[in-house]
């Protein structure tokens, strides 16, 4: 017997996504966002949900673009400060000693020292509510050389993202290998 | 200095969703998403995109219903058998020997043993490619007793969600507890 605790946002694991952008003046942006994922396979596309409020919005209604940049557990003080301010009114890579490097394929900066970026050009816009939802077909993804396994892929166990509680609102490790998908319930 | 891996879906983490619907038949279905999220705060919304190939997709735009329930990792099994096969050919929860419960304001069915569900009403749907993805408004989230903190919410700790590593196809446990969002930023 369940019991029913409301309306609310909550599903587990939700990610921590930076979201890199420039805004008109060119100045380089990012901000935290745990409303989104994978939306597609083919073309391969991410979702991500911002309110019209943030600096953020502005930015990708003009350029059309954006990054996610995935950080390590290392940098979680910067991943949250990123989700704490508005870059209308401070430089964010300034104050985080953070280097921001323009994506190779879009009009967009991503975070150098996190693992893990993907170059997204945004492919729909959906108004949902508070938040608009960009869905954003993957250009490239990129990754730091010390990530990448023995297949030529991102390790998560190198990776070391971390995942965000709604409600909670506290930011936990990825933890312990527990199987293989496709494979462990074939014995169901 | 990245390394270009391709256009791929990859992002860490993504969610182990467990989607249940009844078929035409009014036999309960369920089966396993990992491209979906939050994606609005108001109305809350989830989103999940799924193959029109599967049997879910056309319960799901007969019904405009579905649920989502997060398996803890005691059941990677079940959730895991439930993405190897269709809900056209074999009766998944007669396999699995879980129990289907009528959600209480959907027409949709979700799964007992999982400890947090979600009951959803379909808001969009958005073609974007192989995918179609579908915005669910949450219309109630349920959760076990055991799993409900001292503070009237579902505790992460204590549902013991996981989560599905792309490209390795790995099933990995949720961590230790890293910092407090919206907290461990301000002394950057």
């Amino acid at each position: 017997m369940k019991k029913s605790i409301g309306a609310k946002t909550i599903v587990y694991p939700t990610p921590v996504f930076i979201v890199g952008t420039y805004d008109k003046g060119g100045k380089p942006n990012v901000m935290t966002a745990a409303w989104g994922g994978i939306c597609c396979s083919s073309p391969p596309c991410v979702a991500v949900s911002l309110r019209k409020a943030t600096y953020t919005y502005g930015n990708i209604m003009a350029n059309k673009a954006f990054t996610i940049s995935i950080p390590s557990e290392d940098y979680a003080k910067e991943a949250d400060y990123f989700g704490l301010v508005s870059g209308e009114k401070e430089d964010k890579f300034a104050a985080s000693g953070l280097t921001p490097i323009k994506s190779d394929l879009v009009n967009a900066p991503y975070v150098e020292e996190f693992p893990l970026v993907l170059e997204c050009k945004v492919l729909h816009t959906l108004e949902i509510g508070l938040h608009t939802q960009f869905v954003g077909e993957i250009m490239d993804v990129k990754a730091d050389a010390a990530v990448i396994g023995e297949n030529g892929l991102p390790d998560i166990e190198k990776v070391k993202p971390f995942s965000y509680a709604p409600e909670s609102r506290g930011y936990y490790r990825i933890g312990s290998f527990l199987g293989k998908a496709f494979s462990i319930g074939r014995s169901v």
